[in-house]
């Protein structure tokens, strides 16, 4: 099993901004996909969807206020099916911290090396949302390559 | 033993600006930081510095001309000393797809997390270099975080 790992330091007085911007579908809606839909509450299913390519639905795991969420994937690509989407929040004065993992991945695919990559720009795309209320989620996101963009 | 990996694909018709830019000096710091010193060629020693935070030093593994370069880190923060950094290029078409692999830390450790995010803008910062002539090396990189940048 290996794992995708982040870290994002988000300039915001309090965790709360980022807790939304990872439970509500308005909040998820404006970092990663524009075509978000379901419910960000424990046992809910949320479905995000990156047209014509496909998406990603995620069954709610847990969701502690400002401090942690997580998501068993649940739907999508093959390699991401039983995997988890952990964050972890905590605050460092002005800033909130984020861990991020998405872990469970069975062997160290070529795709996952991808995932890691655009991850990565998503949660820039999250602290920018979060910090100025303008993120860069699909389809305006950052391409990395040709393929799986 | 746990690993970052990264991919981005290149827009470039041959691997060649891609491997120069992870083997001169001006390559390195066309995307990485202004402040490289050293020889890319193997068994040379690259230093990388970051002032006033530090920097790492990389002694060269395998230069394959157009196909793969690994360094192993000699000097640097603890978690990074003995790690090594490997990328692998193959060209598909218009571009040249890099698979980037820093492998060998000894734990998931917050700083490993932040290193994953921050080598995802190094990688793209590459990616800009070879595209446009234009990267973002230190200290005009993207900022992630509040410490550590």
């Amino acid at each position: 099993m290996v794992d995708i790992l982040h870290r994002v330091g988000v300039r915001t007085s309090s965790p709360e901004k980022v807790y939304d911007a990872l439970t509500t579908i308005d909040g998820l809606a404006g970092w990663w996909t524009d075509e978000t839909q379901g419910s960000g509450e424990v046992g809910g299913r949320l479905e995000f969807r990156f047209p014509p390519v496909g998406g990603f639905d995620m069954e709610v795991l847990e969701t502690v206020p400002d401090k942690r969420v997580s998501w068993r994937v649940v739907d999508g690509p093959e390699e991401w099916i039983g995997t988890t989407v952990e964050w972890d929040l905590r605050q460092d004065g002005d800033w909130t911290i984020v861990l991020f993992r998405h872990a469970g991945w069975a062997e160290p695919v070529e795709f996952m090396h991808h995932c890691s990559t655009k991850w990565a720009t998503f949660l820039l795309s999250m602290k920018a949302y979060v910090e100025t209320g303008r993120g860069a989620p699909f389809p305006d996101d950052v391409r990395v390559t040709v393929n799986w963009d």
